[in-house]
């Protein structure tokens, strides 16, 4: 077993493997300065990437929709994920491509090339067997459908949401839900299995989710009010650092006596074998 | 003269005074991950700063009500701000202090200290004599009253808004105006100065401009709608790297022939002299 506590961390940023400690960015990036850039997220598990080229795949229609060239082509890209996997061995370990705007010389336009960094990071999982609970919010990601590095308004509620003792918030605006601060959210109702169609991020978990439901489940992509939510028989959330995770709770409001359903551990263990392919 | 050519640029990050080309932050830096941080920026005139401490006053502000403790006391943070201009002896002096979350074990939760640096750059002003040109665009910052580093909007929009050959952005939602992207915004109708009271960020020159204008004209500050900011006599936009300038245009309407309107020009002069007072 490797010696983790004395483990060097490697990172990737604008060509180069190096230490994580050396790993610094100019202060005049436009990530930095003005919020501009994406990422995505993904696992490793006993050394193999999860569904990397999903992830990749969003990684490109984030950068295109940005206006955001990636500098490296799709097969260095994963040359490097791959080098960085064996340079950091951990069981699980999460990936994080980071890519913003460059090194700005006026301090508001993008400039080439873009800065991009890949952060590998041992990480744990959410137990599969406790349900989670959320705090409602009113909100919207800004352009739900890319992965931007905009999480201003979830992060500064947090304390307000630890008060409450949540794990994480329920977004909804004008009635509807929307997603999560970074999960998808799905309900089921009467054996229908439902989640929101628009204004959310297209998760890759959720993917793959909406296709294993739909051999199993009638399945709806279609907006979703938050009363029908609260009103729902079982409500899981699906993220890569997840999986699927039921919620027992929201604000009030307590589902199936705050134990995980049925349903939703049925959908947890076809993912699971799914993943696992 | 100093040799502009050669001088070098230093920078303040983190407790210490450095070249520019060492002002480098870890990938970890939760502005950078998450965008979670704030910044504001003023002037330094031939050595002197321009309203440091309405400035001051706001980055707290900001500071507050994003839970971010800043590491350095107010007479600190002027005294590395007086040697950052001895430095760079720029007679235009434009001076950027940024602060984020901080390096963030888990990179979600700020962590203290908070990261902060401050970057000073020599800039020209907008010339006063030219109005600008501002496209339409129906957006509302995420939280206006404070100076985030939230600027994905806008920059995403870069592209159409100069193929539309407009220097900025006029925010508009459900009827009513805000901001510029980066500045505030003025209409004229009939000798009454109006501009909107909520949802803006409050600028400094904003600020001094309507004590100003209360001397001159009648004042509102209130709700302002896009259809009576085109039907205004004149319109202009303030900020720090602006002072006063005439909007000449919006989309396809022209204010005064496309030339500064007299009242315009009274309030250039008059924010000038209170500048150099």
């Amino acid at each position: 077993m490797p010696d983790y506590e004395n483990m060097k961390e490697y990172n990737f940023l604008n060509g180069q493997i190096l230490l994580s400690e050396e790993a610094k960015i100019h202060v005049s990036d436009l990530g930095l300065l003005r919020g501009y850039g994406i990422f995505d997220f993904f696992r490793a598990v006993n050394g193999k990437p999860v569904f990397m080229d999903d992830h990749l795949d969003r990684l490109e229609n984030s950068a295109r929709l940005m206006g955001l060239p990636i500098p490296e082509s799709r097969e260095r890209l994963k040359e490097i994920i791959l080098e960085l996997i064996e340079l950091n061995p951990h069981d699980l370990l999460g990936i994080k491509v980071v890519m913003t705007g460059g090194y700005s010389p006026d301090g508001y336009t993008p400039a080439e090339p873009s800065n991009l960094m890949i952060i590998p990071k041992p990480f744990i999982f959410k137990p599969a067997d406790i349900g989670m609970k959320l705090m409602t919010y009113e909100y919207s990601r800004e352009i739900p459908e890319i992965k931007t590095l905009s999480y201003i308004s979830p992060i500064r509620v947090l304390p307000k949401m630890r008060e409450a003792g949540a794990d994480d918030l329920l977004y909804h605006l004008n009635g509807d839900i929307s997603e999560s601060s970074r999960s998808n959210i799905f309900i089921i109702k009467d054996r229908k299995v439902i989640t929101p169609k628009d204004g959310v991020l297209y998760g890759v978990t959720r993917k793959y989710v909406l296709e294993l439901c739909r051999e199993h489940f009638e399945v709806e992509e279609r907006d979703v009010t938050l009363k029908e939510t609260l009103e729902a028989d079982e409500v899981f959330t699906t993220g890569s650092t997840k999986r699927v995770v039921a919620i027992s709770q929201i604000d009030n409001t307590i589902f199936n006596d705050g134990k995980i359903g049925k349903q939703t551990r049925k959908i947890q263990s076809l993912f699971l074998e799914r993943e696992l392919l």
